[in-house]
């Protein structure tokens, strides 16, 4: 365990579970496929699910709902959650039953990419992140596209990743009680590629597709 | 799709992709593992993942961040959103890279479930949701841990559904490229159980744990 960055990113709960340090940091987010983004608004506070990529000591974030957080164009207050899923655990008591996960937040104010060739370049992280090894492998974005998207980058100055493993917690007077405890495992797989029914005949599936593995871009 | 229940229900960005049946706001919950909560504080939104079960037409939320939520025993705007990644999708052009996905937010109102009995009943409900069939095979909170637990409720009055399926999107131009065009699966996987350490020898695993899947709790 480091320490924490600022006050607002110090882990409050279970603090023995968080840590600070920027390479923990960048392993959860380089595996992780979804960032739940949260914004204060007139509305009260809203959690969108976003596709995001790190991009060194940044995060990018892109996505339908980029154009509604940052239609002022002004530098926007957020908090990003990216949580893994690794296990169900299960305790002989009901009220230790738990997750075992690793979760990162990230505290910011986030700007939009505004210069045409960071955002081009911005784009390809985006894709790279999603599918390694797609980028050179299809069309890059026409200058109406690149107009019509939005690319926000949120420093990682002020992030934490809390993290539970290992088996059950019981209390040492459940121990003997007859029922089973253990950890159920949960793993992402990624299945055979679908091919889209108007696709070439003459295209096969590429191998970044066919042999897809997490994380995305593990020497950044 | 049928009709938002409030303004700020509505799906603003693709609302082709939204719905608000009932019905499939809670397939999608019955199916989800982790709730991503979004508050407004003091020191700015924070999004905050906890365990979280469907009970009825309201949401039940419980987690190390509870007391973090509620300290004050009031009514707390909140907006919780569950998401899950369905695809990954491979367009001819980087622009039209996609996932599928279902997601559902949900805006509202938690208040703390203060009745003893009311909350006991509501633990059951969310390990239920955690492990279906797991309740009466585990020791039951005593009054000690029930009064160290803060289980939230959050009714369902505003919530929507977004959804994504199917093949890429390309542009009627881009069909003809040489790049490969798709969908690679993604699904959560449930491993075989591993027993705890200190497990007594003579506990095989329960049928729920070796033979576990999700939904949790399809009838409810």
């Amino acid at each position: 365990m480091s320490t924490p960055p600022s006050p607002r990113t110090a882990v409050k709960r279970q603090p023995d579970r968080g840590h600070y340090e920027p390479k923990l940091v960048h392993a959860v987010l380089d595996e992780g496929l979804v960032a739940h983004v949260g914004l204060a608004t007139d509305d009260g506070p809203v959690v969108i699910p976003m596709l995001y990529a790190r991009d060194g000591d940044r995060l990018l974030l892109h996505g339908s709902a980029a154009s509604r957080l940052m239609r002022a164009g002004r530098a926007t207050a957020m908090c990003v959650t990216v949580t893994l899923v690794d296990g169900l655990v299960l305790a002989r008591s009901a009220f230790h039953h738990s997750m075992n996960y690793r979760s990162v937040v990230v505290f910011g104010q986030a700007t939009a990419i505004t210069d045409p060739d960071e955002r081009l370049a911005a784009l390809g992280v985006l894709v790279e992140h999603l599918v390694p090894g797609r980028t050179p492998d299809s069309r890059p974005p026409s200058d109406k596209e690149l107009r019509a998207t939005l690319v926000l980058a949120l420093p990682l100055d002020e992030a934490s990743v809390k993290v539970r493993t290992g088996p059950p917690s019981d209390d040492d007077e459940d121990l003997d009680l007859p029922h089973w405890a253990g950890v159920v495992p949960v793993t992402t797989v990624f299945g055979s590629p679908e091919p889209a029914p108007d696709l070439r005949a003459d295209v096969p599936a590429p191998a970044y597709a066919s042999g897809y593995r997490r994380p995305a871009n593990p020497e950044r």
